[in-house]
């Protein structure tokens, strides 16, 4: 199943993307994607209700904006440095063990929701990335169980302002939490959909032209690794977002970096996960 | 007024604290101390339905547990390195502008409950802080404007673990997230209890022993500042936890190291915000 949130921000509504792109509202059937739906077998129950009840679901129109496919959840861990050749184009090390750090939820927003330039900001940049969504509690998860706790996977911007990032004091996050920093979405695909995380292709394109072009298999942590790795330091809660790092061709890679400008159309995509597109804004 | 909530973990009601110690419970007003309640201008219409409820709440009994003040915020954001003996004792110079990072909000539990030593930790250690709890959205808020966002104040003991905050690759939050690591509370003074929150004694018991002792008019940078400050790069929400870092004391510090082990007890405290009392037990 291909889950969706529609409606104005603030006022989503949950629903499912069909095969054929037909989206339907099923906010008759459940509140909302949020922790208790995702922990309490939300998607199988889910599941056996659309088999019974599909035709009578309003059918939501195309033109309705997309929200984040799901609730806030309690964080977003995500993983950095974990592709080689973007480790390179930062002058950073290949870690040795997975580099991670929390984008504040705040941040999120939907899919094709334009994207702010901060004040101040001069070196707003894109990063695609796999994100995996929690679908049970994980704690000191082993890597041959961790698909037992996975509900599926969305596509993730993880906008990062460098400046703020790594040339202020301290920790990476004044650059990873600005709102809007986090387009999550067009949808959440259920784990049963994509047969192999390790192994798809994703893109990113500033303008017309693809400058992200690449493939999970590059990995240098792999997602069952990751999220059995994040579950020795904490309890990932269901709902849970992980973003799984991006490869190279960020803006900070070029010679001379290339950074965000209002007017900037970012789209990207990654096989069976669809694609998103942000229009950048000046605050 | 002091808000409180109590009950069994995952079912906490809300209540308020007299200044008598009498606890209440209020549940009957309002359904929880959430972003909605603060950003609801939930304190003031609480304060006028009490004073004409009050006789009619259910007294909340001592032996109740506490849980935290209030429910999972959006985030936590902390301010490393605020006073300057603290960056002294862990080595690291005095910053130009905070360090800020994000603690996991899945980490938060009542005052009272047990710490958890996490497995593989040979280095869990306290920091008693105190906390503003946000009252009105800010983003781009000048100094001058920053009690307005406010709320109240609440004690936290930001539980760190040094090998996985800092001897590991990249940032902090692999010792800075672990459950049980964020308690909160017994209560949340609101701003108007405290009058000035950059001069508060703050301190921490190890079993028995005061080995932090100090005041916020220590800081580095104060409340309106920090506040201020991390505005510029996200918009705190109504309920958000800024915790201010932590004086010298720490188990860090001392030569040789100390950290916790099971058993140890810990008890912490800052004037006008209560005591807490956490029980050190191994993974």
């Amino acid at each position: 199943m291909k889950l969706i949130r529609f409606g104005s921000i603030g006022a989503e509504k949950p629903g499912v993307q069909l095969d054929n792109g037909t989206r339907l509202d099923v906010s008759e059937f459940i509140s909302d994607y949020s922790e208790d739906f995702f922990g309490g077998d939300g998607i199988a129950k889910l599941k056996d209700w659309l088999e019974k009840n599909e035709r009578n679901c309003p059918v939501v129109s195309e033109d309705v904006r997309l929200g984040s496919p799901l609730v806030r959840p309690s964080k977003i861990v995500c993983v950095g440095l974990n592709y080689a050749k973007h480790a390179a184009e930062s002058g950073m090390a290949i870690p040795k063990e997975p580099v991670l750090f929390f984008k504040a939820t705040s941040a999120i927003v939907g899919p094709n929701d334009d994207v702010i330039i901060p004040k101040n900001s001069e070196k707003s940049d894109w990063e695609v990335e796999l994100a995996v969504v929690i679908g049970k509690k994980a704690s000191y998860v082993e890597e041959k169980d961790a698909y037992d706790h996975i509900a599926g996977y969305v596509l993730h911007n993880d906008y990062s302002e460098r400046a703020f990032q790594i040339e202020k004091e301290g920790q990476w996050c004044k650059g990873k939490g600005c709102d809007t920093f986090a387009p999550l979405g067009p949808f959440i695909a259920t784990a049963d959909e994509i047969k192999d995380p390790n192994n798809l292709n994703l893109w990113l394109k500033l303008n017309g032209e693809k400058i992200q072009d690449s493939n999970t298999s590059d990995f240098i942590f792999n997602i069952q690794e990751v999220v059995s790795y994040i579950s020795q330091f904490m309890t990932l809660l269901p709902g849970d977002i992980i973003s799984t790092g991006t490869p190279s061709g960020v803006g900070l890679g070029f010679n001379p970096p290339k950074y965000l400008k209002a007017g900037d159309v970012v789209e990207l995509g990654i096989e069976g996960l669809g694609s998103s597109k942000q229009l950048a804004k000046a605050y």
